[in-house]
């Protein structure tokens, strides 16, 4: 039984605000790399680690109950990942599988459940692809759109956070089914990126815009059928200025809100009923069922090259942190990942 | 053709902030009792009618497309009513006949066209009951309950403004699907009702709660699976706080919002997420094709007094312009109808 040296992301305290580095820290110990007699988990080398927004939930003490448990003061934070079999206790993973789902932010877990793990059974596309077009963020822009939003061909998409891991995917989505599809983002190689590697019709930085109603009014002269959710706040009630009739808004995340001390106000709600439109809240993991159908289409699409999705790599489990905290700077171009072992 | 004085409820201008008695005036004209050559609409002399929240927007000079339109300063304002047929352009519709739907604040209406109108076949019930439960609101209520929030027996059923046209018959119509019924009013009187009348599980009077989300986390510890939604701005906000896994909330309007130089903002819309919930606004009218349905379930619950229902009338068209306006200081207890004639 091999004994390693084991780096792990710590959550030093409770974050309140903008999440900082320093809110973490990079420890090192030695892990005996066997599965507990009995066992029915799995111990496994993490590869790939994902950074994904509603992480900033887990990094505060949650004082209501939520969709998400906070982190653990003191011990390693967890998230998305892929990792590779060591020792199994499931007969249905053996060592050297590949795996994604909920790992440690560490080199090695030792996880007393195979439950949040999917096995890896396509590995002719990049492994890190399983932190984001086919792990929870393609999932989530796969139910949010198709499922929540039921979009018609030639109807108006709107996304948000438009170049991140789910955006850049919903907008794709809503082209190959012949939606007109705008995106915003937070910088010009953003929107660059959406309108020319992403193919949407057009994009714009939300930054440079003072009036978001009136950017969105340029945008779409004849409104919104569908607004796929991302950032919440100011940019949720100028799209509730611009909707058509029964229009949907899918509610993937807020992103602009998760720092705040108290959210900003939505002020026109008014019309949802003035357009007969729904805002549905949802979370992924009720849609994982659909997976395998989601890969069925997602895969070929990828191979044929009529999807392609951007990642920003950080290499190694030092530079988590950085990254992590990035997300909510939008410091990142496309889905941010960590390299732990590229094997 | 007989000549008649006709008295007519006038909107003076159009009116922001809350409207006043005096935003109107009962003027009175002679008018010729005789449709124009080729008409297919009719003449109708009103009987009853119906003060409704929404007929606040039309006072309003709109400035963005919405589901009504404004009312014509300086005209004689327009809403739903019953109303007796005196001349028809309309082969459906003969002298004589009853009708409910749009028609003018007026003693006699020239109405040029009938699709706004349903022909009333049932009047072993009070005439008046279709300005109110048998009319707009009491399919507001239906569609807005059974078509928007699918309930379930048992589920937990919140409804504000919960003594209004539509409040009432929501409550009503939750119990006799087996829910946990609880509404909110502004008065002890209405509360009352609430209990007593309407057999609500439990009522409260939200202007003595001084803490909106502590009240509701006393009549629902186990959260709400429905909301009906009549008010909006910080009850809105206090509900999202209580909602719970996969509730909806059928957004029907928003009273406390309307006379509101900017609304209220809502900030707990995060709680989408967290819960899987959905806001759907909608709009009566797109309901009406289930109106012989909803007849087929209320008209017998009525006569074998299982459901009730409670008119606050108003005896005049000159007592219109209060009683409209008193709609927005709560002012009315029950459906507010306004009674012009009685035959």
């Amino acid at each position: 039984m091999a004994e390693v040296s084991n780096k792990q992301v710590v959550l030093r305290d409770y974050v309140s605000g903008f999440p900082k580095e320093s809110d973490m820290y990079v420890s090192s110990s030695t892990l005996k790399l066997k599965l507990p007699e009995g066992s029915k988990g799995v111990v496994v080398k993490n590869l790939y680690l994902s950074c994904d927004p509603y992480m900033r939930n887990r990094m505060s003490k949650l004082d209501y109950e939520s969709y998400v448990d906070s982190f653990k003061s003191g011990s390693p934070i967890t998230g998305y990942g892929v990792a590779k079999v060591l020792e199994s206790g499931d007969p249905n993973l053996k060592e050297g599988d590949l795996v994604w789902g909920m790992t440690g932010w560490e080199e090695y877990s030792i996880l007393n459940s195979t439950q949040a793990l999917f096995k890896i059974h396509h590995t002719d596309v990049p492994l890190s692809y399983y932190t984001g077009i086919l792990g929870m963020p393609g999932m989530t822009a796969y139910a949010g759109l198709y499922e929540l939003c039921s979009p018609n061909k030639g109807e108006y998409v709107y996304v948000s956070a438009a170049s991140g891991a789910v955006g850049q995917l919903v907008g794709q989505f809503a082209k190959l089914l012949g939606c007109y599809v705008v995106g915003s983002a937070g910088s010009k190689e953003k929107v660059d990126l959406l309108k020319n590697k992403f193919g949407f019709d057009e994009a714009f930085n939300y930054k440079e815009e003072p009036d978001l109603n009136a950017a969105l009014k340029r945008y779409f002269p004849e409104g919104i059928d569908i607004y796929f959710e991302n950032v919440g706040g100011k940019m949720l009630d100028a799209v509730l200025l611009n909707l058509r009739v029964h229009a949907r808004i899918a509610v993937c995340g807020m992103i602009s809100q998760y720092n705040l001390e108290q959210p900003e106000g939505v002020h026109n709600l008014m019309q949802l009923i003035t357009k007969r439109a729904v805002m549905k809240g949802f979370v992924v993991g009720e849609y994982y069922h659909l997976y395998p159908k989601f890969l069925e289409l997602v895969l070929p699409s990828i191979k044929q090259g009529q999807i392609v999705y951007v990642e920003d790599v950080a290499q190694g489990l030092e530079s988590g942190p950085a990254a992590l905290v990035g997300l909510f700077k939008g410091r990142n171009v496309g889905k941010q990942v960590v390299v732990v072992s590229r094997d």
